[in-house]
């Protein structure tokens, strides 16, 4: 590097700049048949055992939010990154990292919420570590947790089994979780109960696995809707066509994206995912998320074509279509 | 909880104040079989294979330091607590927490060790995650590795296997990485070149690991020598007897724990450990250890007695002896 270059909150954020840093820096270092920026968790075989292990550190703020906090958040997320990969989720380590004077009510109410969080998920948390670093040298708390889940046999899920045809599930409305986390960080009042959608979406993963010609799943957190389906475009040089209309949103939160200048697309979800299916099993899908809470609104969004290739095409409301872009970083920092 | 509490620096310090938030918090919230807070990782069964899985987050201040820098430490100090459970350390996940601004020079330094310490070590980084804080919301960066290795069928470390009548064997010269981390911090200068001992343990292990008898090992990090020893005689109600001239120390590393006040007993290691050994096994141990560098200084310590129970008791050089106690928090903060 010739210039004196910095670390951007963008690098952080699930988008272009985000990738750069994966690509550039550590895939070069640490560049391994595991390690793919394209996949929620890594596959690691032991003998006749695939194990799925991820890892994320969850640095929102604020830490308490309408839905969850950042306990549960961090049990859920990592929960759901194994999900996504098919695994049945099983253990997990959590390593917290405290500012020196918080209060010790709070880190119980955390502590409570990541109890429960696991027991709702059905994981439990089997190794920890506590650090706890001087005033003013951490934001509050930071808690990472990493995950391993079992993979069954015969499941094996990947960006690159999808092909042309094939249906984009989406299991309810987007955009929930950031743009609690916005009006709870920005103190603005507004009618409606937005509430983050932080759910672990193990069991009903579980339950669609039975059908066949599930292809890919992706949760949709850092980079929304939009920036996860830029990824899978890029990754397989698909097309991705998605219909506006079929895209579930709440009222009151796409009034609250237009006050906050927002695109609800790139907007974090923490209980929202997609699945890519054969149209055959498409049905089959979408009646059993359909019979759960939080598949309750599930519908096709759109389909895999071959072109234009690598890009991600909305078709809106009105008729037109245009090309959905990768984000730079994340509009909203500090949302996971 | 009647009046308000705070989390204090000594709460993530590893000595009483950790034990009881441990023992006071997490435990009554997350007990299962797998949390022990008595070893350093977590064993996992999946039918025939067992898995150890261990976490920490490194918030070393400074991030480098004579001897070593919180890339390497992070890789080192995972490996270690996994081979502490007789496992070979196979795979790492990384989070980074990095503080907006920081450079990116120093990141791809950090990168480069990271990777280095892989090598040396034989693990490989299979997942990982970075967050951007805002500027003061973070220093400069904080690091979580958590580790999975596989426990060889025959292997079963655990200090509930201690029994009277063992020895204690170290494989080296106490207080290297706390007094190395505290003249940096200090900007302090003395005569002598002391350098922070972090090192993989995983191949000695191994090699030690061949010969019958080894019956627990716990690296010596937070707490130091005196803090886990303390641990495993509270753990096991034995009473554990060590010899003050059979623990090497460096004149450079002592005089400087005299300066700065310390005692070394509390000071952290990170490529020092205890190996709890049969009399019959101790000889052909230390032989093997003293064939490689990390273990050239290798001694037997100390005996496993009965009485008192519960405690740690230093003889000294001078003939006297002491009762050790367990520290209440880390003397010094952010070492690892």
């Amino acid at each position: 590097m010739k210039e004196e270059k910095f670390v951007l909150l963008a690098h952080g954020g699930g988008g272009k700049l985000t990738r750069e840093l994966i690509e550039g820096l550590f895939l070069p270092y640490f560049g391994n048949p595991f390690l793919s920026p394209l996949e929620d968790s890594a596959v690691l075989n032991f003998d006749n055992l695939k194990i799925a292990f991820t890892t994320d550190s969850y640095t929102v703020d604020p830490i308490f939010f309408p839905g969850g906090d950042i306990g549960s958040l961090s049990v859920f997320g990592t929960v759901n990154d194994l999900s996504m990969m098919g695994a049945t989720p099983l253990f997990l380590s959590a390593s917290l990292i405290i500012e020196e004077g918080f209060p010790m009510k709070q880190l119980e109410r955390i502590t409570h919420s990541m109890a429960e969080a696991c027991k709702i998920a059905g994981v439990e948390i089997v190794a920890g570590d506590t650090k706890v670093v001087g005033k003013g040298m951490a934001d509050k708390m930071f808690i990472t947790t990493t995950g391993v889940g079992v993979i069954p046999p015969n499941v094996s899920l990947s960006v690159f089994n999808i092909r042309e045809g094939d249906l984009l599930i989406l299991n309810g409305p987007i955009a929930e979780h950031g743009i609690a986390i916005m009006i709870q960080r920005e103190g603005i009042s507004l009618s409606g109960d937005i509430k983050s959608d932080t759910f672990p979406l193990n069991h009903m993963v579980k339950d669609i696995l039975k059908v066949e010609g599930i292809k890919a799943m992706r949760d949709l957190t850092r980079g929304g809707l939009g920036g996860i389906l830029c990824e899978i475009a890029e990754a397989t040089g698909l097309s991705i066509h998605i219909e506006e209309e079929s895209i579930s949103i709440k009222q009151e939160v796409l009034s609250a994206c237009e006050i906050l200048g927002l695109d609800p697309l790139y907007v974090a979800n923490e209980g929202k995912f997609i699945s890519i299916v054969s149209p055959q099993s498409a049905e089959e899908v979408l009646r059993i998320m359909r019979g759960r809470e939080e598949g309750k609104f599930a519908q096709i969004i759109g389909r895999i074509e071959k072109t234009p290739p690598g890009k991600v095409v909305l078709h809106t409301t009105i008729g037109g279509s245009r090309i959905v872009e990768m984000p730079i970083g994340e509009e909203l920092p500090r949302i996971c």
